[in-house]
């Protein structure tokens, strides 16, 4: 005999009960079809998380959540429905995070969540009051199942509600929102699997999928037997109402991120098992942060370097080549390497192309503010030894022919191509290449971008489309000459190698260690170059200088997908910019 | 016989221990040459709050706090210090934040916090863990004289706490830290006085001061008898060793913003009661942050409008008049009136003053861009009918000159201008006038900034710096003409009477209202002015729209001072910008 439910597994928007409905009623209405006796949504569904502080000033919010479940419940009959929503005590004013049961057209009962979570971005604390559990609320039975319920997290933490469950449920369910991180599916699906197998439980795991500004959630609802294993699991990085049958013992695949637990416990290079992952989160972050705020198109700055060509691949595969415009403007410093690579990428990719040189500008701007400059030096007498003010010129100015682009044409977004390892550093233009709508690539270090490049050119469909001498060549702004060499400077001379960097940053953010605590350590760089112990300590103590300094740079940058395991995103990260570290 | 003590209000630096620990070094000196046998420093005066997320990435902080508490213990001899610390427990790696009792060169015992606030910016719970109190370590015997102890907020929310207290302490100590707003000044003292009255207590509370990036400290250190009333109070917005003797008399004068503890219950223009705090809280603001950060000098573009003259005014006053370059940069659009005003207001303000035509600039960047223009046209077909571009381009162009100075010389910032009801709206240029290093009146609605400058013309040591016309023409960007009048366009054309848009943000600030909970309202420009209810709602829903599509420039906004009761800057408020609320 079958027994058919379904895990619905949307993407939604924040605070827009009336989209959410319309999608909770489509999926109930899909599950219907097929037969499903029980179709569950995540967390939050009419409203999802991170929500910010939308419930603090616009408490309506909570109303209208009430009204959409009325217009829901009639949708559902011969269908049970688990739909999270925001729940309000009148009488205290209180706000809950819960999950109403629907059946025969009737809310039955509704359970308040009992764990209450500090972390960001979520700061559930801030809006929610943990409830204490009425457990009779957490069980119920449909089709001669036993069903347990448990609401994000509370299988983590509440270990009396654990008991309750198991002793009466045939099949756990959990209503989850997670977004999806490096380390953090790996530990989830451990934990998950860990929690199946110890309790001797069948769970069932429904998250919501989608970008939301800075957090992305990969879906991959799923099954785990009382083993720990994964029976059934939906699909990632996109919507699915994923029908099951609870008695069939099909088999299904199980993307590669999911399956491997293991994490990582040295810096490496290969970013082997991340890349898949990496570059589908990525384009559904493009994807959704464009689609939720009504736009269509991008144009972004293309200089041959390989922040742009990455952005550029993922703004193709997330909006397709019809809607990417790529635009070179060389300076009197580009290389015509830089400009063949430019137009050879864009050809490949099939996106518009254009290319607006900026030599003329630059000189008469130069000429502008030098002039400025000498008016000024009479009053002020501390003008720079070392000025970026020409560097910067040519990054500013394309940045306004960016913006001047994304201002003519409807629905446009310009692309701020800054990397993770360039904004730690501060190595990167305000109102320059760190300006834009969105910034696709500021939580992927150089290093990796190397190698999701590589990936690119062997997974996608259209193989090769990066030419390989952008990957090949050294990283360089191409925004001034070094003076010992007069050939233009590059991104390595002026902070250090890649490799170098990029580790540190690893080890900031998965150790917190200190300059005293790397001194100690052999970095992978040292195992394959001969660095002196003075060369390492001057490394360190510029990182950790240029990084206190670029505070005020992270403060202002756009908003951009995390993926890493932590960040310097300000959506997470907080550090106060007049603050002082010593980091010895 | 007298009985002195020192109410130590320092101004500190965010994870600078070696700076605070030499502060206070100085500061029990101080007190010592003053006789006092006891100095009281504000919470976690090693290293003050906001922390961010420092400790949880650097807890190394915490190691340094220890020592430079065995510094700092060397030099209480003959007097007895309280001083705020990060305490870390070593076995179960949780942090407590606390304050330590020195007494003859050694620290005698330290109280932990037990009330933990969830209270953004300090995130306390974030980073803390709550202690269950050993009273015992809250009560401590000085020449005689009994005193408790509380940090910051117990004295609200631990009732077994205050009874302990009560019954044995002659004082009651609170060594706080509690930044400037409108209501909250008001709210603390009315509750500080309750409090000292209902139980009959002497309370002595310790505050800090000083700009820490958005948040002021007003210090105001203060002492109330057991009648709720002040009876000594240490200087506002300043550093003050504040020696006082316990059994003395004396009385000192209090500022008008401490003392009137009734706060409007209905939106005026005046700002009568807050004109003077405000003024005071944006120059302090501004001086800590150029100070912490190493910011000596100041460029920004006068336009002979409100918002840079009052910018103007209030970086003069924090840095010095030889400190600040007015630019005036005036387009084909600029009138003679506002290039007079501009040269006059620089010239009142003793600072140094430039004209930088940019005519020129706009046309051959306008020129190119619609070659530009042209070109994309023939592969996208959705060109704006209505373009904002050439108006951008004048404030693009602006931001890249004052930028180019703060290159050019060391120690300069660059000032972003945009003010709180402009950025509400979305009303302003992103890398054009909201770009910059610091945005002084970016928590002021211009309603306010209006009274504020004919406060300053009044209040400054200098009267009437500001030209009368600026205070009397009404806004306009003067990027753009008119159709129907051929003139300059006036904001409130493009948006609405300033004295509307401002009581709607000041509603919901305050009150969380809707669209339609204002409907039913009678607001105060209603009361002057014959508007119909369609006019309202199409205000209130055009506010509501423009706020939407906002959010995403306040995520990019520069650091900037909070003064308001709320605000929508992004180190309070947050608002995911993929989110949809429906106001009504």
């Amino acid at each position: 005999m079958k027994n058919i439910i379904a895990l619905a597994q949307v993407n939604l928007i924040c605070a827009d009960i009336e989209h959410n409905k319309n999608k909770i009623i489509d999926f109930v209405k899909k599950a219907k079809e097929k037969n499903a006796s029980l179709v569950i949504f995540p967390e939050l569904t009419l409203t999802p998380q991170p929500l910010g502080d939308i419930l603090l000033r616009y408490p309506l919010v909570c109303e209208k959540c009430q009204k959409a479940l009325f217009e829901i419940q009639e949708f559902c009959q011969d269908i049970s429905a688990l739909v999270g929503f925001i729940e309000e005590n009148k009488e205290n004013g209180k706000f809950y995070n819960s999950i109403a049961l629907i059946q025969n057209k009737k809310i039955i009962k509704t359970a308040k969540k009992t764990v209450i979570s500090k972390i960001t971005p979520n700061d559930e604390h801030k809006y929610f009051d943990k409830f204490s559990e009425n457990f009779e609320n957490r069980i119920f039975e449909i089709q001669g199942i036993n069903y347990g319920l448990f609401i994000n997290e509370e299988e983590l933490n509440n270990k009396a509600l654990i008991e309750q469950i198991k002793t009466k449920a045939d099949y756990v369910i959990c209503c989850s929102t997670s977004c999806t991180r490096y380390k953090k599916d790996k530990i989830k699906h451990k934990f998950l699997s860990d929690f199946s197998k110890n309790n001797n439980l069948k769970l069932i795991y429904v998250n919501q999928v989608g970008g939301y500004d800075e957090f992305i959630y990969d879906g991959t609802s799923r099954i785990y037997n009382n083993q720990g294993e994964i029976e059934k699991i939906s699909k990632a990085f996109e919507e699915d109402c994923f029908i099951v049958d609870l008695n069939s013992k099909e088999t299904i695949a199980i993307a590669d991120y999911i399956k491997s637990i293991e994490i990582k416990e040295n810096f490496s290079l290969d970013y082997d098992d991340d890349l898949e992952r990496t570059y589908n989160s990525l384009v559904l972050a493009i994807k959704d942060y464009f689609n939720k705020n009504g736009f269509k198109q991008a144009v972004l700055g293309l200089s041959g370097g390989l922040d742009s060509t990455i952005c550029a691949v993922l703004l193709t595969d997330a909006l397709g080549c019809e809607n990417v415009l790529g635009i070179s403007m060389p300076s009197k410093l580009t290389s015509s390497e830089s400009k063949n690579d430019a137009l050879e990428l864009a050809q490949n990719l099939g996106i518009n192309f254009l290319e607006v040189p900026i030599k003329d500008a630059q000189d008469s701007i130069g000429e502008k503010f030098n002039k400025t400059f000498n008016e000024i030096e009479k009053s002020w007498t501390n003008k720079s030894k070392i000025s970026y003010t020409q560097d910067n010129i040519q990054a500013r100015f394309r940045s306004m022919v960016l913006w001047g682009v994304a201002n003519e044409f409807n629905s446009t977004l310009s692309i701020a191509t800054s990397d993770k390892s360039e904004l730690y550093m501060g190595y990167a233009t305000i109102n320059g290449d760190m300006s834009g709508g969105y910034a696709p690539i500021s939580d992927v270090v150089k290093t990796k971008l190397f190698a999701l490049a590589k990936w690119m050119n062997k997974n996608r469909e259209q193989k090769n489309a990066i030419p390989e001498s952008i990957i090949l060549k050294p990283p360089g702004a191409e925004l001034a000459l070094d003076p010992k060499t007069g050939k233009t400077l590059l991104a390595e001379d002026a902070l250090m190698p890649y490799e170098f960097l990029d580790e540190v940053i690893w080890r900031i953010e998965n150790f917190n260690q200190s300059v005293d605590d790397m001194m100690k350590i052999e970095f992978l760089y040292e195992k394959k170059n001969n660095i002196t112990k003075a060369t390492k300590t001057q490394w360190l103590e510029k990182f950790f200088r240029r990084t206190n300094t670029a505070l005020y740079k992270w403060c202002i940058a756009p908003v951009g997908a995390i993926v890493d395991t932590y960040s310097i995103n300000k959506a997470e990260y907080k550090q106060p910019i007049s603050s002082n570290i010593n980091y010895k």
